[in-house]
């Protein structure tokens, strides 16, 4: 009988952070592909798009113009999942399956920048510090509204990723409730708080600084690297270093070390397959209830879904529904290519 | 302050089958939709495709020859996610952070019948019969070899699901381990019979037959409903009205009715956008290690993607990976919807 070899066999991973686990099929790579292919957008896109509801000074959906915004442009989502309207609610006694509570929120739109051409990757540095610093003042203030406990900061990027727009923009979807993802990360590492008094990702951190193995970027401050249960093919996440808990609390020198890894980050992404690399990140930080959590770290995801081409992806479709996240190419391996991957932009080369 | 509407107010809803929530967006179907279109593939395909390599007689991506198969037609899966070799492993002292086990199991392809241009929806029904004995024997076989404790039964349609053959077939993949998604379910159904004494799902089923909000096709033995909880826009779930905790304990007259719920529920999907409509499907049932499973019930997920029309999917992107699922349409809604759609298939209108 063979010894278990990781980079080989079939086996499954645990993730510690949300308590499941991924089935990894390394020799799986192999397969041929006849299956959908993604559209590929190749055209140049301008600077200004005088359709496009979200550049300067356009008008939006709801029929409001835009300010001839300069740098980054917030604005209310026209059309919000949640509302902040109040709603008047009494738990009428049913049976367990039937368990329905109104949702409080806001919805926010955050424009990274005037140039509709300009993705994350392409913009400069202070162009990037300053969607930070929205970010920060966004979790500020939408986190005292009293009946906000989470903030949740997003980006669907590309088509590919249900973006409905290609003027480079982020979300922010502020709530009552933990969401689902978040409670579970929230449960995990609460848990690992209380039994060790110390946080499971500063802890994980130092044993892959040790190993080496899944690193893609490291810099003073930050770390981007894939993790050992990443479910996508080229999934990444960025730590900060620091025991930090929430994104406002970064230096100044953070804010910066921060927009650089982020572009670092990326570039090696749109490098991969010489394409505008398409992915939903999003920043897990502390809730904004008013509590402590010591136990929080700052981290960002990001799930691309691409897999071995620009127009190739991973389905995350029938078993992995039914049963469990499945990927083909291990971490360890897609932390390397990443790695391998050119600081400079295919663009500019 | 109004009172709380489910139809018109955002609101979450629990799903006790896996402990998780959904935000529901009633209001926000209204929002326009400017991103990517899918694909319409509006050939007629052919009964037979000399290029297929699920096709009878053809030769398959490994070499080999497919028989002339007149029924339903199983293949050991040429790229398996899973082995069954068996792996010598021996558990090494390791942070916590680096959990990963060998795993163990068989991968299968399961042509629905040799016909290259017939889904379910256009079979006939003893097809669809053949079919349900292919499952039983799978399971029965593959669950009774001794390492394999689970067996998923699936099937992803069309391309925007990930499918790589359009010749109609489904997937087998048996394994040693409990799936993360079928361990959600197992424990869930397990606490609520340990509590109860009795069946969550059975429970379940009769508050929704007594409501009748939800459901979309009942005949003897089978009932088709969206679940209260439902994800995905026009999701649905099967279920057994006997308490089923396998798929080999129906009676002949229950696979007939069986077959019967599933022509009608895909004629039903089909004639939604007049489109052969995409999904994954799955049958959540007992495990195969031999153990008794009283709190299992059988039933059948159908996680559909389309949203608004043939082209217009639900993307579960940003605030879905990092947060919670999020819908725009209320189960309830799409219920009616499948419901008032008619039974014949729009083909043969
Ligand atoms: O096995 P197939 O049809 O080649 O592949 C499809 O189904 C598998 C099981 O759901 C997924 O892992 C793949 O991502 C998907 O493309
Ligand atoms: O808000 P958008 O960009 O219109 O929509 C996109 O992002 C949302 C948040 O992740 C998703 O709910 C939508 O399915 C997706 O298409």
């Amino acid at each position: 009988m063979r010894n278990f070899d990781i980079n080989e066999d079939p086996h499954r991973r645990f993730n510690p952070l949300i308590n499941e686990w991924v089935l990894v099929s390394p020799h799986r790579a192999k397969r041929p592909w006849q299956g959908q292919n993604e559209k590929i957008h190749t055209d140049e896109l301008p600077e200004y798009d005088a359709t496009c509801y979200l550049c300067p000074g356009n008008v939006r959906a709801n029929g409001e113009n835009n300010p001839k915004y300069e740098s980054s442009f917030v604005f209310e989502n026209d059309f919000a999942a949640v509302k902040q309207e109040p709603i008047l609610f009494e738990e009428e006694l049913k049976p367990t399956f039937f368990k329905a509570v109104p949702e409080r929120g806001i919805a926010k739109v955050v424009c990274f920048s005037p140039r509709h051409d300009l993705t994350l990757p392409e913009m400069d540095l202070p162009g990037i510090e300053t969607i930070i610093r929205t970010w920060q003042k966004e979790y500020t203030e939408l986190g005292s509204v009293d009946y906000i406990n989470h903030v949740q900061i997003f980006e669907n990027k590309g088509s590919v990723m249900g973006c409905s727009n290609p003027h480079p923009h982020g979300q922010i979807w502020a709530q009552s409730s933990l969401p689902t993802q978040v409670e579970k990360t929230q449960n995990s590492l609460k848990a690992y708080f209380d039994k060790n008094q110390s946080n499971l990702l500063l802890d994980y951190l130092k044993e892959e600084l040790k190993l080496n193995e899944r690193i893609v970027i490291e810099n003073e401050h930050f770390v981007a690297l894939v993790p050992f249960w990443a479910i996508w093919p080229f999934e990444t996440m960025i730590i900060s270093k620091r025991h930090i808990t929430k994104i406002t609390e970064f230096t100044s020198e953070e804010v910066s070390a921060y927009a650089s890894i982020l572009k670092a980050l990326t570039i090696k992404y749109d490098n991969l397959f010489e394409t505008s690399f398409p992915y939903s990140s999003g920043i897990h930080q502390a809730p904004t209830d008013g509590e402590e959590y010591p136990e929080w770290q700052f981290h960002m995801h990001f799930y691309p879904p691409l897999l071995r081409s620009a127009s190739v992806k991973k389905f995350m479709v029938g078993y992995e529904m039914m049963g469990e996240a499945q990927r083909d190419i291990t971490p360890e391996k897609s932390a390397a290519v990443l790695k391998a991957l050119p600081g400079v932009h295919y663009k500019n080369k």
